[in-house]
């Protein structure tokens, strides 16, 4: 079992490629955005892919590698803490987004509903279940 | 920006409790259980979460620290890759549960949904937002 004193290690199992490079040029929401976008799961992976073509919608998680960690409050609504919105600066800056998963090929992945920016590293996907993730 | 090569270090911001010592114990769901539990942030993260009383449903992400990391495939459908799967067991054992928030007192947060096994640490909270979540 892991204490709280010790810190965790994530391995990022892919790259996302996306025509953003700057945070002031990707959508605030993904889900907005008719983009598509690309995931590169790296290729070792690939067995770890497999039956993922079935789910019409993924739930990604990548590390906003360009976020600010250590700010208590959103710059955006000062009133609020950035636990209380979905801002990228965050203590563990993962963000998640639904995404539709239009194709797959071997380990690249095509989809719509990214605001990452532009190389963010992936940290993992799961398939979206209405039942499961909508209360 | 972080490369593919370096590892990435989450901090644990507080700790979940739940009634379940061992996964099979848990409900597989946590949407499917009736259960309180008991989300406690970490005292210094009191100010980022300002605000966050205002949300009816909350996204948890905590780390299945008892989980296997390695296996590409999933135990309980061998035909699917754990990307494909919701199992805690994959490359980073990051579970997300979209819970009902009931109470918040200070730093304690009390919530119906979650399958986390007890002291499993709370890796961030953001506020569930149906048109940005539910595709």
């Amino acid at each position: 079992m892991t204490t709280s004193a010790e810190p965790l290690q994530l391995v990022p199992i892919g790259v996302i490629r996306t025509p953003w490079r700057r945070r002031e040029e990707a959508p605030r929401q993904g889900t907005h955005s008719e983009v598509v976008c690309t995931i590169e799961v790296f290729a070792p992976l690939r067995s770890a892919l497999a039956g993922i073509e079935r789910f019409p919608h993924l739930i990604v998680l990548y590390w906003a590698d360009r976020a600010e960690r250590t700010a208590p409050r959103s710059r955006r609504f000062p009133e609020r803490g950035v636990l209380a919105t979905r801002s990228p600066a965050r203590p563990n800056p993962l963000n998640l987004c639904v995404v539709e998963l239009l194709k797959v090929e071997g380990t690249t992945l095509r989809v719509r509903g990214l605001e990452a920016l532009d190389r963010s590293p992936l940290i993992d996907l799961k398939p979206f279940y209405r039942e499961l993730d909508c209360p």
